[in-house]
């Protein structure tokens, strides 16, 4: 409810003034004690909020994935373990488990995905942070292309296939080591380019810095980055992105 | 032309082998000797070159201006002295230059710009990098809605604003010190946030080093960040997503 | 005794020189061999010492809690485990532990509790940081309101639960990953606000190092910063501020 | 004028729902175009909005200082150059100026100040910083004893200076190069203690990160760290602290 | 002469043992008193000792300049500034000075050059550094082919030259922001490739810091880096590679 | 085949459009699902692909080795485990696996070695680095002198082996700690040093950031470094050098 | 025996010009194919070389004690493991461990020990450095007196000790955390402090950086630092200095 | 006067309580309002107070000087420029001034000079900090030998001057770069050796801290380090070391 309606209807006298302060005051978010469950966020977002379920206990776990299910009919948890997963199968049997991206996912089956997504990474050692970020677009609506292993060590490998990027809202591109996929790919496609370095590396890599500060300082237009290892956040980004630039949406 | 189309000219001998050869290898730039300058950019990737001033020799600036200038009929320059601008005006009269944002801007007057991005700034210091995101996004043709000054320390300032953000496409938030903004805003909207630190601070601010990390540590989604003081990376990318947002593009 | 006392009897013949010589240089300490138990905090800060027990040999930990004990009739511990909780408990059987915040608190049934402290944490992750400071702040004498889960990526939380800092006299703002909230609680209360960063986050976040670059920059007046982690430090000084804070102290 | 309050005017006709929208969004800072002055911090928290004078623009500079000088009827501005001094005389002729901290004041020559802080400085370059904590406390209320000097490599002039720190309800320790002040005055007294690393120093100090990062690392109990040569920071907290515990406050 | 030689010698009383010994401990460098020239490299190590004029005072860069020419024929000087060139001409007239790269030459006019060294820069903000190597290897005898402007934000200029590479010995690869350029080009060349990081950038580069990471991280095979901005150190390297890879040497 | 031929054929008719088409957009890798095998880059660098395995999962492990095996007739393996060696052992007989540097080869008997190199090494715990130098080195067609434990800390191991250096055509120099070995060797010889810091060492030492500082900032010249730990790197690089240095190569 | 002596005997035909080049180039080490055991440490340095015993096989840790033991008559090993010291007690019976220090120590009973060395530490977390450096010192001929838990935060227990530094020749300062006990140390006696950080603490300790950097930059002369958790190089460079100030040495 | 005599004093009537309790807290300094003079660190810590110039106002460092003269009969100061020391000579005439090290002498020219101490340094660049050690070593008491230009990169030269360092009671080693000339000489010597790392470099030297990690890293034993361009600081301590180390003291 707006704000003047609020005022309008305690003006008619429809509400009093102890409700118009309540509604007015109302928290859009669930108190569970222990947290503060952001129940509307679906609403006010377009995105249901996303379960970070590493060191999660396993009662609250139940409880915050069983909510979020009745509230949105979907859930997706990041960074979950097998337990987590064989824990939460119990209650919502529909429950999905990636291992390698570690992602849980409950979602209708008929989901529709609108749009396109290319996400890269340039070594094998990279993929459970790309899986993260395709599970994650996906669950939020995009269809995705995924393109493994062209990392710019053998950049032939990228450019036998820069037909994939063909009509691309959004890359993202996922590298450890030296980081340098973003830039290149930045330099080759019209879409926005999301980075993800990894902590994929040795020495120093400094468990990802090493990757983050090339993309950061990436030449090409076009690129921006998230934190290491997340590619939760640049699939969501990246969905973001897609979903607006679908004609119509 | 395309590859396939190159082949069918070679085969019905329209063209030669060397010719054929020529086209296929032809590089999309132009060689100036000092740099190679992509002269078909904005048909590669929608947007022209953009010429990063700062540095550069009069007698190359000067040229490099009316090359793209003559190609495109607009140029953009970031990182501009008022001597360059000075410079310039003599070849290209209509050059338009903002000495907090240093940046130049030569385009038609009749430019049609669409969607909507809002650039906002935590303090009045951060203002010269919010400029530049604005100028380099309204060039590439988003309408633009500055919201200054509303940094996290008087959090009712942007809370007292939040019908501004009503229809964006894409915010860019720019702060330096602890870079907070970023993480709030990416809160309260639904849009990307395209998240800009800036070198504004001391002592342990390290050059914005401090308001970066806080930016890709964002607990905040839809959030990724570009290099500090980059706001025309930023305003880049705003305009890609807006442009891609727009429903009649 | 003051010195002037000392001089005083010294020079009527109450004492002697090697006993004047004596009190003078007297160490207010109880040597143990392995440690020097500050014994007379208590009276010399107000304060009595606190155990930092990980890491303590068993015989150790039990001879210091014992000779506190028998001091101050209160101890308090930090960084227990679970083992050491029960070790004491056969020598202790009063003593309370939190193994969340893994301190062991012994102290008399009828301590009063003054003033108002108000603790904050930004995600579910910082709440054992959040209760070290708690139960610090509660053994110094405090009454202490917790306020989880109120992290700035969903700032409804916390400005829908402004009225719980009325009355504080000081607030601890507890938070990980780019430790935001300080910044933001900075600007909305009146009394003093101790930041503590924590290890919470990945990547980037460098155990803590982003969060606390973050409060450290905070644009926000009336902050000041803890190390990472430190909910026992954090829990002193605003005991320290509530006690000099409570008008009939 | 609290929620309640409009809300039952509303009700009873006294005004209007436009007026009642407009008194709950109403923004409490005076929009200037450049900057979103923060008129009414005095009241919201006790203190009046303080200007930051570097890289001020000369007009603007004026026009702040004018606009806040007639709502509070006293401003502080930290970091000014002489020039900005001779500027603003021009207009506000009972301006003073210390050019040792840059701190400009002008404040009524009644003001009552309360209660004690003693601020101490290790070496002779750090007494700027100093300074400016101590013009910054008494600004806001406080009665400052200032105690330079007392770096720990002559540890008797400390020791020899103990009566200082009787009655000060907040220590602010200003220390560059190791920064090993706090500590040693942590340990000495009862009080909380501030404490502001310099960049005084050279090689490895790190401009005052190898400082500031001994005071977060305090093993003393009461201390919190403030950014590197703020002590305007320290100052306001301590001023903060010492109203609190004033007892006839 | 030997130490076998010496010793016979010895035996032989061609000489004494005082001679034998002076012999053996001989020290091969001039004593200049402010400095020990290595006035053997050349035989030693197959290069004459360079010079880096950087700070050197007047009378002393013109002493080793003329004694390192009446020793070798011929000098390098790196980093010198106008002001010495200008110097150094009144008594060297043949000594030659590159503006841009601060390289000071004075060679023989027949000096032959053999093999290939490939010299790339991404921007044109490297070519100073670009230059530093390419004057490098030419003084210790490599023929050099430039490439310049050729970073991966435009991999089409790259790959659009990639017969300059055909016959190459070595590549020097330099580039700062964020470094990509050696990684890629290893992936293209079967010779050895020296990656020079430049200090160009700003922000997140860290002077250089970012793109030597990013080198020292690189996923392709045959890199290795010197340090930042040194173009003398890679084309040294770089010659050194070459002259052992000309099979006629 | 070469583009020109491809073209020739076209135009000839010997193939048409179709296959001319994907002649030249040919992918040179061995599409594998998980991975993109660079099959032919023994033919395009002269090396064979490497097998970087740790991590690898069993079956692809597997699958790759008996790929590279069966294209190239030898396989190269880096960082494997005891388990993946007995794994394979049993699908390649002839593997051999040194648990030192966990390196696995397979190769020709008759494999013929050239040339010389010479790899240092400062410290025992050196060792496993040096000798991952020493077989890649091996591997790639070197003859190969180890020199262990010649650290500066004993300067007269190393100046006591000089002998060992004479017609070596690279040097590698491994070392931890402070690293200092490769400027010492690097004053001594005139072949290129390619040095490589390891992380061995405790304190400040920084995982090997220490040692990677003191190599890239070496003195020295003919000094190129390669990641921390990385004795693959610095062999292969080593082994490029030697190939090209060899006369009747 | 000496050069002169050498050639003199040369020169006598004592020895013949073979046995010369073999004296003069004699490597004054022990070839153990996996070390070059520097046997006549103790003749060139007046110390015995010690053994790092952290990763040695056991094979070899026998191999070398046994060695060292029978040149030197007494060893002292680092970093040992309880089982490597019940692994050398079966060969050394008489070998000592201390667990706290990981030294093992084989001497004659009746070494004489001279001077006096204080060792001094901050809290009880830091005594096994402590420890490493009394062992150290000792075994290299010092009386070493020791002073625990004398940290800053309690200053008066380290004031209260003043006596225990009179005659000391040096006093070795061992803390973690922040690290100020040196500078307060150094201020206080006459002799050099040789001062070890400590890897003790956590959050912004960074392992011990932040205590080192403290030291480095101590603001009291006399200081000099070692690696972090580095006892042993202390206690060496302790025992030096004391050696040396013993008046009848 | 000792506390024992002064509490006889009192105890026989010669003094009164006030007296007694004057000469109990007495401050052994002299306060000046800006500073605390340190005016009998020469009786306390046998060595004068130092003044540290750079920075000091001119009436300030005047009076400073003029003071610690009439206390101690001689002065030294670091750091200063010309200016100060013009200022200076007017009332000092007999002041002498290094322009290279920025040192200011004035001392007896009769003062006696003992033991030996040798300065190295690696580079010419790094004179300016070897002149502070020498000059700081000789005003306190030492013989100094200095020895330049003996850097790693040219071992011979150091190898070649071998026989400088007999006698030598402590070494300085200062060097830049990569700061490994410390390592080396400390397996040479066996007197204790105190490392300065200096910013001469540039790139990845990071203003010395690559050389400061260097120092603190080394493998070599009897190895301490000071701050970076801390020449007075080793001066000092290497003074302290060869005073105590000089057997008729």
């Amino acid at each position: 409810m707006e704000l003047s309606e609020i005022l309008s209807e305690l003006k008619n006298g429809t509400i009093d003034c102890a409700e118009a302060e309540k509604l007015i005051r109302v928290a859009p978010y669930e108190e569970m004690g222990f947290a503060k469950l952001d129940s509307q966020r679906k609403l006010r977002q377009g995105c249901a909020e996303v379960v970070y379920c590493s060191g999660k206990k396993d009662e609250y776990l139940v409880e915050i994935f069983q909510k979020l299910y009745k509230i949105n009919g979907e859930v997706l948890g990041t960074r979950a373990s097998m337990h987590q997963y064989e824990l939460l199968k119990q209650y919502l049997p529909d429950i999905v488990y990636d291992e390698e991206s570690r992602i849980l996912r409950i979602e209708p089956k008929d989901k529709i995905r609108k749009g396109k997504i290319v996400v890269c990474s340039a070594g094998t050692a990279d993929i459970p942070v790309a899986k993260e970020a395709i599970h994650t677009a996906e669950f939020f609506g995009a269809n995705v292309t995924p393109l493994f292993d062209v990392g710019v060590s053998g950049i032939h490998r990228l450019l036998g296939n820069l037909d994939v990027f063909q009509g691309a809202n959004c890359v993202v591109a996922v590298a450890g080591m030296e980081g340098a996929l973003a830039s290149v790919i930045g330099g080759l496609v019209t879409c926005p380019v999301i980075a993800v370095p990894t902590s994929v590396g040795y020495g120093a890599s400094f468990g990802g810095l090493s990757a983050l500060l090339t993309m950061i300082n990436s030449c090409s237009n076009g690129i921006a980055v998230v934190n290491i290892d997340n590619g939760y956040g640049a699939g969501y980004m990246a969905a973001q992105i897609n979903r607006q630039s679908v004609k119509d949406n």
